[in-house]
Parts: C-alpha cells; sequence; structure tokens
C-alpha cells in the first residue's frame, strides 16, 4: 500500500496522493510506512492487557492467559469492548443532537426542517398541535430511552424497527434496553475476570448494533432534519478546490452538525461580513471535512452562502491543513486525527474544541452548549479572524484548485430519493425486478490506509459493482472518498454496465448515490426498510449487500454490528481482530446467518470480493423469482 | 515468582502452594509459567489497536502511530479507559444494591440494618419516619445521581465527600457528573481519533477515581448494611478448613453480597434442612471466596449457621473447587475467574451465574431480579443438592484442613472500630500522637501472580509495616491473603514492632485489621475522613498511606484514582501500564502531588517501599508538629 514513486500511502485520489507527496510536513500517509511491522497478536485480537498479571498472550504453547481465559473469550472479549465503545460515540452524537433539539425547542427557536419534526413526531406517536412543544416531547422521549437502565427496553425502538426484524431480534432476546446502559454493562462485561462466554459477549454486539443503528444512526439524522435542515438532491463542487484563499476559512470535523446550526446563520450577518472585510477577507465560510462536512453537504441547501464545500474525508484532512488556506479548526467528534495537531501548529491555526470528547492537546477547550451558542460562536469567530489576520502574511497558502469536482450529486436521503423517483419506491423496485438494476451495494463505513491504501478498495470495488450493474449507495467517509474521484458525479455513469448506464444517463444520476456521513448509514436502513415493505419480505431477503471495505473505527465495528442484526451480508476488506478465535470468527462469518441472516465476508481481493457480493446478490434475486 | 521446588506460583501462603502444586488440574499458578514472556509494548502501554490501520506500537523510530497519537495520548488513553472499566464495574454493584433496597424497601422486607439505614438516611438529609419509604428515598437518590447525565453534577456527593477535598475537586473541575455517564463519555473519549489530550484524560481519572470512591465504593457498603446488616467485630475461621465435606457446599464468587440475602435465610429453614439431610448431608452451607466472601465474613454475625466462612482470595478460588468439595458455584461479579470453568467441569461442579456481567461458558445463566429471588434460590437450592448426590460418590473429596486459621479477627467497619475504641477515634488519635502507633497504612486492593507471587508483596510489606509500628488497614483480596497467613489474627501481634505489638496485645487485636472486601476501602476513606475532621486537617495531612502492592484489576486502576484523588500517596510494586510516556508517568508519580496532593510510588523492592512510606508517614507527623 506504499506507492514505490512517492514513499507515501497509494490514494485512489492521484491528486490527493501527489498533494501529500509533496507536503513538508509529515502525515498519516507518511507514517504507513513507519508502522509496516504489525503485531500479530494484536490482529488476531490475542492479546490481553486487562490485568496486571498480562499483558498474555496466546500461543501454542499458552493458550490461556493467567487467569485461564482462552483465545475464544480474549477475542470476544476485545471486540464488545471495541463495538461498544463506538456504540456509545454514536449514542453520544444523538443525545447531543436531541439535547439541541430539546433546548431549541424550549426557546422558541427556529426548526430548519418543521416537516421533519413533523414526521418523527408523528412516527413515535407524538399528537402535539404545538410545534416546539411537539418538538419537546421527541427530544424527551428519545432522551428517556437512552437514559433507560438495561433491564428496561427502550421504547421507540418498536416504532422505529421493521416489524419482521423487531420480532426475530425478540425472539432472540436481544432487544437492547437503555442505550447507554448497553454500552456501560458491555465495559463491564469486558473487564477483568468477568465475562468468559464468547457467545453472550457477541449477542450483546447485535444488541448494541441495534441500538446503534436505530437510534445512533436513523435517530441523529431525523433529529438533525429539524435543526439543520433536511437533505436535498443537487449538485455541489468536492475536493480542495472548495477552499478559496480569499476568505477566512474555519474547517470543521467532527459528527455533531447540529452545534454548528447558530453559527451557520451568525457568520453571514451583515456586521459579521463587514468584519471580515476589514480584516482584508470577503467574509467567513465553513470548509467541510470528515463526516460532519458530509453532512453538511448534505444538507447544503440550507447553508450555500456559508459553506464552501466538503474537501475530503478523515485522511484527507491533514493535508487540507496543510494547503495553509485553514484559519481556524472547528472540532467536535471525530474523526479528528491527533496528526492534525502539530500541521496546525506549523501552519499557525488555531484549534478549538467544542466537546471534550475530541479534545486535542493544542486547541481551547470551549464547551458547546446550547445556552452559550452565541457567545460561543462569537468567539469562534473573533478567533478566526485574529488568526486569519495573525497568519496569512506569514504562511505559504498552497490550494490544489486542480483537485476535486464541480458536479457531486448530493443530497441523497431516504426521503429526498423517494420524492424524486415520484414519492413511490416502485421505480426503483421496478428497476430491479426488470433487471436494469441487478440489486443494491451499501459501499459504506470508514476510509484507512490498509486496505491497499486509502480509498483503494472502497473506489476499485465500487467500480466493479457498478460495472456489474450493481447500484452503489454510500455513506461514510467512503462517500467522501468516491466523490472525490468523480464516482458521485453523472459522467461516472459511462464506467457502469450496460443496463445500469442507461438507468443512469436517463435519470441523469450517477451510479454512485451519495448518502454524506456515516450517520446517514441509517438512511440505507430506512430505504432497505421501505423496500422490503412494499415487496411484504425481510429485509434479509433484499437484493441488497453491504460492504464496508475500509471500515476503520470501532464506529464502524458498530455499524456492522447493525448491518449483522439487520441481516444483511456485509464485506469487509480487512478482518477486524477476531481471527484468533475459530468460534468468534466462525459465529460472525457462518452461523449468524442461521440466527439473524446476516454474515460476514472477508475478502481482500476486489474481484473475488465483487463476486461474492453479485452472487449473493443473484441469490437472492432467484429466491424472490426474479430472473 | 515462579517456585523452583513445585514449577507453580509462589504464595506467600505455603500450605496453599503445596496443595495447588499437589493437583492435577491446571490453575492460574501453573500458568504464570507459560505466560512468563511478556510484550514490551503491552507493558508500557504504548500498544494501540483502536483501529484498522493498527495495531501501532511507538518506538524510536516510530514515535507515532498512523493516526498521528503519540506515546502520551496511547498511554493516555488506554489508562483512562481501563480506569472507566474498573469504575463502571463499581459503580454497577452499586446500582443493583440500591435497586434491591429500593425493591426490598417497596415490598415491606426485613432491613437487616436498620440502624445503617436510619444512619445513611439522615447523612443524605432524607427525613422520612416511615422505614420503608426511607428506604425507598435512599435508593431513589443514590439511582438518581447514578443515571443524571455528564452535565449534571452528583447531588449526594457533596454530602459524602469531606469539604477540604470537595473543594479542591470543585477548583480543579473534576466533580463527578452522573456515574454512569462519566464511565461512557470516558470509554468514547478514547475511542479511535477523539482525545488526544493525555492532560483532559487524565484528569477525567480523577473524576472517575472520585465517582468509584463515594458512590461505587463508599455508598455500596452503606447500602449493603442496610441490606445485609452491620458488620460486627469478632472471631471466625478461615481457610480452607472452612469447607465441611459433611455438607452440600455453595461456593460464592463475586461482589455483590445483597443479592444473597433472602438466599441465606432460605437455606436454612427446616425443609431445606429435611431436603439435605435426605441426600445424606448435614445441611446446604455458603463458602466465601473471593470479596462476596470477605464482605459476607465481615458481617458473619448475621448469618452463622449458614455462612461456613471465607477461604481465600481470587487466586484461591480455582483451587477451592479442585478440592471436590464444592458442589455449586453461584457466581455473580468478579473476580470470577476463567480458569474455574475448566475445574468446574472435572469436578462435575454445576455453575449457575446470577449476572450476565459475569457469564461463564460452562455456567447456567440465572439472572437475578429481586422479584424472582424466591424461585432463583429455589433453583440454586435444587441443583446444589442434585450436585451433591450425583457427584459426591465420583469425586474425591481431598481438603487440606490444615490449611487457614481459626482465630481471625474480622467484622471491622467505620461502625464497628470507632464502637471498639469507646465510640470516638480519639484512643487512635491518641495511640498515633503518642507515637505508640506511628501511622495508618492501607495495604488494599487486589492480589496478583507476578509482584514477587501470589501475595508474597501483600505480606511481607506488611510484616515491613507492622514491624515499623504502622497499624495496617486492609480491604480486598489482599485482606484474603493476609488472613490465610494469619496477620489478622491476635497472635501476629509478636511480629509487630515493639509500641504497636503493645498497643495489640493490651486491646487483644492483631496488627492488621481486616476490613474485607474491596469495597471496603470506602470504609478506610470514611475513617480517614472522620478522623481528619476531628484533628481539624485535610486528608492528605494525615500520617496515612496506601499501598495496593498486588494490583489487578481495572477496578484497582479506579480504586487508585480515589486514592489520588484524595491527595495520598500510594505505593504500587508494579506500574499499571503507563510507563511508556513520560508525561503520564510524570503526572502519576510527581505533578498530582501539587494537584491533589496525591502520587503513585513505584517501587518493586518490599525493604524501599516500606522505607519510602515509613518516611512519607514521618514527613506528615513533623509537619502536625509529632514526635
Amino acid at each position: 500500500m506504499i506507492n514505490q514513486h512517492c514513499g507515501v500511502c497509494s490514494s485512489a485520489d492521484t491528486t490527493l496522493q501527489g498533494f501529500i507527496a509533496s507536503l513538508d510536513v509529515e502525515t498519516a500517509h507518511h507514517r504507513v510506512k513507519d508502522q509496516r511491522a504489525k503485531c500479530s497478536f494484536g490482529l488476531q485480537g490475542i492479546c490481553c492487557r486487562l490485568c496486571s498479571n498480562g499483558p498474555c498472550r496466546v500461543t501454542p504453547q499458552s493458550p490461556r492467559g493467567v487467569c485461564g481465559a482462552d483465545a475464544d473469550t480474549i477475542v470476544a472479549r476485545n471486540f464488545l469492548r471495541a463495538v461498544a465503545a463506538g456504540a456509545g460515540c454514536y449514542i453520544h452524537v444523538l443525545e447531543n443532537a436531541a439535547q439541541t433539539l430539546k433546548e431549541l425547542s424550549l426557546t422558541q427557536g427556529v426548526f430548519k426542517g418543521e416537516a421533519a419534526l413533523n414526521r418523527l413526531a408523528a412516527m413515535l406517536g407524538i399528537d402535539e398541535p404545538d410545534l416546539h412543544q411537539k418538538g419537546v416531547l421527541v427530544a424527551d422521549r428519545i432522551l428517556a430511552d437512552l437514559y433507560k437502565p438495561r433491564f428496561d427496553k427502550m421504547e421507540i425502538l418498536e416504532k422505529l424497527a421493521y416489524k419482521p426484524r423487531f420480532e426475530v431480534w425478540k425472539n432472540l432476546g436481544i432487544l437492547p434496553g437503555g442505550a447507554k446502559s448497553e454500552v456501560f454493562d458491555a465495559i463491564v462485561k469486558t473487564s477483568t475476570n468477568l465475562s468468559s462466554d464468547p457467545v453472550n459477549m457477541l449477542f450483546h454486539c447485535l444488541t448494541l448494533g441495534i441500538a446503534t443503528g436505530l437510534y445512533g444512526l436513523a435517530l441523529t439524522n431525523l433529529v438533525n432534519d429539524v435543526i439543520v435542515g433536511e437533505p436535498a438532491i443537487r449538485v455541489a463542487p468536492v475536493g480542495f478546490r472548495v477552499i478559496d484563499e480569499e476568505y477566512i476559512n474555519i474547517m470543521l470535523t467532527g459528527h455533531q452538525q447540529a452545534i454548528f446550526a447558530y453559527l451557520q446563520d451568525r457568520l453571514i450577518e451583515n456586521d459579521i461580513y463587514s468584519r471580515a472585510q476589514a480584516a482584508g477577507a470577503k467574509g467567513l465560510r465553513l470548509i467541510g471535512c470528515t463526516c460532519v462536512g458530509q453532512d453538511l453537504q448534505l444538507r447544503s441547501q440550507h447553508c450555500q452562502d456559508v459553506f464552501s464545500g466538503h474537501v475530503g474525508n478523515n485522511f484527507t484532512s491533514e493535508a487540507v491543513i496543510a494547503t495553509g488556506g485553514i484559519d481556524l479548526i472547528l472540532s467536535e467528534f471525530n474523526c479528528t486525527l491527533p496528526g492534525i495537531e502539530s500541521i496546525a501548529d506549523k501552519m499557525q491555526v488555531k484549534m478549538i474544541c467544542l466537546d471534550d470528547m475530541a479534545k486535542k492537546a493544542n486547541a481551547d477547550f470551549l464547551p458547546y452548549t446550547f445556552e452559550d451558542r452565541k457567545k460561543i460562536a462569537d468567539r469562534v469567530i473573533n478567533e478566526a479572524i485574529e488568526s486569519y489576520q495573525n497568519r496569512r502574511h506569514q504562511v505559504n497558502v498552497r490550494i490544489p484548485k486542480e483537485h476535486g469536482h464541480d458536479d457531486c450529486v448530493t443530497g441523497l436521503s431516504e426521503i429526498s430519493l423517494k420524492e424524486f423517483l415520484g414519492g413511490s419506491w416502485q421505480p426503483l423496485i421496478s428497476l430491479i425486478v426488470k433487471g436494469k438494476i441487478k440489486g443494491l451495494a451499501g459501499v459504506v463505513g470508514c476510509s484507512n490506509l490498509t486496505a491497499k491504501g486509502h480509498d483503494v478498495f472502497t473506489v476499485e470495488l465500487t467500480k466493479e459493482l457498478i460495472q456489474r450493474n450493481i447500484l452503489v449507495l454510500s455513506a461514510g467517509c467512503s462517500s467522501g472518498g468516491l466523490e472525490n474521484v468523480g464516482l458521485m458525479s453523472p459522467g461516472a455513469a459511462k464506467l457502469a454496465g450496460n443496463e445500469l448506464k442507461e438507468v443512469c444517463e436517463t435519470l441523469g444520476i450517477p451510479p454512485v448515490l451519495n448518502f454524506g456521513p456515516c450517520l446517514a448509514i441509517g438512511r440505507l436502513e430506512i430505504i432497505a426498510t421501505e423496500i422490503a415493505a412494499t415487496l411484504g419480505v425481510d429485509i434479509p431477503n433484499l437484493p441488497l449487500v453491504l460492504s464496508a471495505p475500509q471500515w476503520l473505527e470501532e464506529q464502524a465495528l458498530a455499524d456492522g454490528a447493525f448491518g449483522l442484526a439487520l441481516g444483511l451480508p456485509l464485506h469487509l476488506a480487512q478482518p477486524p481482530f477476531v481471527t484468533g478465535s475459530k468460534l468468534v470468527a466462525s459465529v460472525l462469518t457462518e452461523q449468524l446467518l442461521t440466527i439473524t441472516g446476516g454474515q460476514i465476508i472477508l475478502e481482500d481481493d476486489v474481484t473475488k470480493a465483487a463476486d461474492k457480493l453479485e452472487a449473493i446478490i443473484a441469490q437472492k434475486r432467484t429466491a424472490l423469482g426474479l430472473l
């Protein structure tokens, strides 16, 4: 995965790769080389450091840790803890979004997505004429569920879940109690000398997957739709070209768009505009990076004047700062790489962190609260202007403007796509029935630097799938990669197989649909549910596959657990750290098929992965009686 | 730490060591040998496996992980996650205890410690004449605090904390919000590409330490005192000798005595007694092991007929099962070693787990709820009788009856000790002022197999300290080790220095006081607080030191964080996995002194450790104007 010519990590995005290779700062792309030697115990998940008798490692000569834990227990423990942490991340984001909705409602604030609030309230069975009171009730219902004890099942869940799935989960005993308690208990369970039941721990992963999917993903989007405004399909620029050095540029990293709602509006008010001009700039702008950028892009209909566009995914962020065009970094969650610290220092970029979850060592910590939103926005704006004034004459700005595309199609959601199709899934279903679209593949999750390099596997697999007339839907850093190489621009239709190409050209859409941030995996689930309901089948019966080819984070593992709970096949190019346990590997890759219908497919070869996914789609089509 | 004669791990308890060496089953003591080779990255805490770009390891050639995290971030992240998991364990135990108190109250049940309830309610400012209603209010107040969001500070805390400490914590901004949310957020904070601020993470550890200490430790004891009855000073047998093969023996492992309250009473009712006799046994008995055994021993005044006594600590449990004298294992929390599974199978011992946190692969899971307590007790009794009948004629019973002591002094608490002293701490303070007792040392925490062997460091250090006229107070698996080698029997006075020996002989007490389980570290804190208040000084001014020489678990790290928040010196024979970060090591071992007053002292030599602790006591005496 190291490019032999330039010595940095290969990237599917060759312009980016060239730019990174030309930098005189160190990035993750450079460090891949130094971290090439991998610990085989860690890779297999068979190292345990839960106690002072350790670390213990499983070998043929020492098949158990000092305490007696075998590979199955150690692997399951490590895996559950990772899934729990990932689930916790999403639940944290939902909690903050719901809290913001509550306070916005209590203060009679403006909902940018009023229709979204009405839909959400209706979904939860809340019948309340006053809009703000409705917002409070919705938020309270969500928060109440999150804070239930584990023995108390979450109530909204049944309203969110597809009924056949709900029944499967209920019968398996994996319906989640209060989401925060489920995470909490998973952490306790995996502590020293507690659980040594791998199967119980894997079932707990499924429970966390359900909480992640229906709450952390789906509900978070629905709440954000109310606060920040609903996605609307449009064409937008992507890549480094969106950075305009004539503006004071605030780069965003994180996942919590709801907390920027006030700032967005404030940044383009007249007094601020005048101050920016007095400082010598054309104005202030937000530059999207990581999922929060994907999400703002999705909703960019509502913030065109202040949002420049999305530059790229997690492993693009260091290079974005290195352009010199960024004046302030505003971070509030992952994926905020530790590596940005030294580059920001070198480029004299002010860093402000709004949530201590993602505190960087050199960032000022300005804890976001709704109550303080105005004070915080003022401070951010002042710091950004000051930073611009202090640094621009000292730092060289070099932006690879040739990077990216102007015609990325964005704004897809379960609502906007259905509207685009005329208000029903039937046109899509018809295309699938006719075989014009062979099936659907969610290519989702992160970007990493190890599955052939930055976005390399994601892009190659996506090309293989569309070539086979499989429509790709993407959400997460994967979408950030796919859009930057042009696969989300209409012109990419030419890369699709003939049938899909025709569909795309007729509809004027790309063969890879951009749902934005990883949170939008929840939107894909809603689409799957609605299509399944239209067809009267369960989700595992759909010609739908998932791939998180370049999963990176603990959050991706929680997303994956959701996919498995949904009963979907989930391809990964790299295994999570579980291969040291035959039992755990077998449950995840085989046995789950007869339990939830889900299955992890490990395949590190692009063509073979596409073959396997295509074969599953073919199987599902046959079972549905489709040719 | 491997004994050259017998090939198993050395133990301070030579009878136990000999017995283990004679067994034909594998125990942790055997496996120490196989796990001798330790990973230096793991030991130093500089290995990270949070994402699929990893595992990454810090070396001079690769000082940062792929994401850019350096040793400081990686170490702090690993450490905070471990402290959070440990804190979570204690909070889980408190939550269950409070829930039991609530349900016991709601059903008008019997409080074995009515006076304890009145004291606790008074402490919380609850003025309610009806005893059961009082129980409900106390439980609700505790549960409400645990379930607060992180931005909402826990309310009881100010009532529990020593005022000067509370002010220090408040000024440092480390007062905990809702305990479950503090744990939850620490897990999120330490996930992939989130916090990279080591200092922020170390402060979070202190917050978790406060929540652990005042809630997980102190409050749990106070709640258990209500449900199970208060500790009363008495003499009790300890060691393998408490296992009587003529009884049907149920071994307990865990930390949640409250859930055995009903079972204890039921086991000695006439019908059960008759059934046991019909099966050929004299009756049914509980055999204590790990902290739940220590705790029942402490309260054994209330259950003399059914509780045989405490056999030993965590690393004694495998040998206990191997005697063949155990018919059923009832587990509900740690320290339930995975290693007991195979021995229980071989010895045909039925295993039942009451809390899935500690589910063993071969145990039946019978989730405890107060509502089902009768059904559960019946099932446990039936299974125990059946197991006795099935196995006793097939399995050889061999109990080393020479092991242990008949005259262990137990039942110490902040209440019973003060009563013993005549209702005031003044007599103890006078002895300290006069120099008859040079100071106090809490030798607490776990047992491990690595600090010179099983309980070896703990026992040697304790002997050194009492020889120097320092009174030792113990709580945790450390007390299980100390009592089994006779240091908690009055005869141990002869091992103390002349001054302390005289005190012990006059009062008829041993030089090492037995507070029971690790939870009772909370009792030591109350004693320290009351003595400090009597003297009108802050806790760090007391001639009081802590040592957790053989800390083992993540819980011990949370206990340690409490000690550091209290401003106490804390000795460890082995460092936690933090030595790979100069920053983290320096904060913990030096810089905290000027922040909270606390300090970790790393010393793996027994004499030097005692020298250092004695020197600190001498310093504190001087500062107080004592000779």
